[in-house]
């Protein structure tokens, strides 16, 4: 087996995983008919019916293995600490030529642990769709998830052009825009814009659920004034963000240092009453919410989100 | 000159200060019928040029103790640091009878530097429309700003209730929840839900700004992941902000230390690898998710804000 030519729908795709962005994707590519055939593995028995009953999958499987044996196309999309053990098991099944692929929000370690069990003439090219929203669940998709969105490939030295190109036209045809990344140089810069500000809604969440009980309800009900948004975050999936945070330590803690730091120094302002400080650093920052809106990247962060 | 019944609507209004709640209640207030006549005062003939081109008020003055002479209400929308000021140059001014009430995000401070100017047979009605985008300046300003919002009251003790019950009924006429807080109480909540959040906002975009310039690029482009939401929150007024901290200074320096205290606790979990303790705390969180959409708070922080 070949790969088709750029432009072409694949044959048989493989969603590994079939939460917010493998469901987003199986309605993405039935709707611009961007593969014949799409099958999904699901390890339980709940997803895989729910997968069918909604359409997203020609069929459902338990076995890596046997999901990705017919495929031309196979997408990891599982939480990334389950990668190895997947890996590992469709490792023989692989048809020769296959691209294999993943949607991980840390590529340094996809690369770790997915590419020793990449064989000989299967092509791995690494993938990150910077879309989402703090549903998940097959349920939780639509087709429309990636479109105005940037996709990040990752792919290391040596790897197959043309399995590039395949990839990159997959996410252009579901609405993106593709870049090509240094992996390391990924993960140190979605450490600052998207895990960190992760890690700190859910920090913030957890301290005001830990206030006393009135102050909780009431930090609830008053939300509107900034927090609402750090709970929406604070929603996303806890497993998959967990596996973000063991799989992309140096750089997340990296960051947090950096973040503490200049924290620390907000801190020493307001204790000090030093207001021009904080005037001048306030004022500074919407220079970054200028760059936002200029790459017209600025919108909710769900799309579908009910407005007030 | 004694205070029109609740229900009926008020004879003249002057905002002083019409930014984007100023100019806000200004529109709300033509559009509902609550006032006869709304005027204005801004320090800066732009603003008052501005004030008038767009409608706001019928008359713009750049003193005070002028623009409040024939008014039943008298409505601070200035940032918090000019409240003294402004109470001070139009306590001769006020008309016996009219209610004085003001806008401002802290509320034991605006009670401490308003209160001693506010003249016997004068009533003040603290208030806080829990309510913002992070747009500013007149042009900022539309009438559905404060529908499904909330808006807290925090009258001390002795406050007459009539003048507290007509301020709420401007209030609910244009769209909002009342509630009646206690101010050190509103001060606490809101350090958690609000300062708090915007000055890790405004700290997370100052870290990334201060990166090296290729990162600090790829942060913008790259901010779907989670940081366009606090650049979004990080443009909001700074003189404005700056005000809030130095003016509640005691409670957003404990929630900061119980915030490091649990982010301390976390930056410790990834470094040792303890996945448990990530996963157990991010599912946690998403009980407030929930609390937030049961009160129907879970809207974008901006409803007028383009949608992807």
């Amino acid at each position: 087996m070949t790969a088709a030519p750029a432009g072409q729908p694949f044959r048989q795709v493989a969603l590994i995983g079939v939460g917010l962005i493998g469901s987003s994707m199986a309605l993405a590519m039935r709707r611009f008919g961007l593969a014949e055939r799409v099958v999904g593995c699901a390890r339980s028995a709940e997803t895989r019916a729910k997968a069918l009953e909604l359409g997203l999958c020609d069929e459902m499987f338990e076995d890596p293995a046997a999901a990705v044996s017919e495929c031309d196309l196979v997408v990891l999309a599982t939480p990334v600490g389950a990668y190895a053990a997947v890996a590992e098991a469709m490792q023989r099944s692989l048809a020769a030529g296959a691209i294999v692929t993943d949607v991980g929000s840390v590529k340094q370690a996809a690369i770790r642990d997915v590419g020793p069990f990449v064989p000989e003439g299967v092509h791995f090219v690494p993938g990150h769709p910077i879309a989402g929203t703090e549903q998940s669940g097959p349920e939780a998709g639509f087709a429309e998830l990636f479109e105005q969105r940037y996709c990040l490939l990752t792919p290391p030295p040596g790897t197959d052009a043309e399995a590039v190109e395949r990839v990159a036209w997959l996410w252009r045809s579901m609405g993106s825009t593709v870049d090509v990344l240094e992996p390391g140089h990924h993960d140190q810069v979605l450490a600052i814009t998207s895990h960190l500000p992760h890690l700190i809604a859910y920090t913030i969440v957890h301290t005001a659920m830990g206030l006393e009980e009135s102050t909780k309800q009431e930090a609830i009900k008053y939300s509107a004034g900034g927090f609402r948004d750090f709970t929406r975050i604070a929603a996303s999936d806890p497993v998959m963000w967990r596996d973000v945070f063991l799989n992309n330590r140096e750089s997340v803690l990296e960051m947090l240092q950096r973040f503490s730091e200049d924290l620390t120094a907000l801190q020493r302002a307001i204790r000090w009453g030093e207001g021009e400080v904080l005037e001048d650093l306030f004022s500074r920052t919407r220079e970054a919410r200028r760059g936002v809106i200029e790459q017209h990247q600025a919108g909710s962060f769900d799309p579908r989100e009910p407005k007030t």
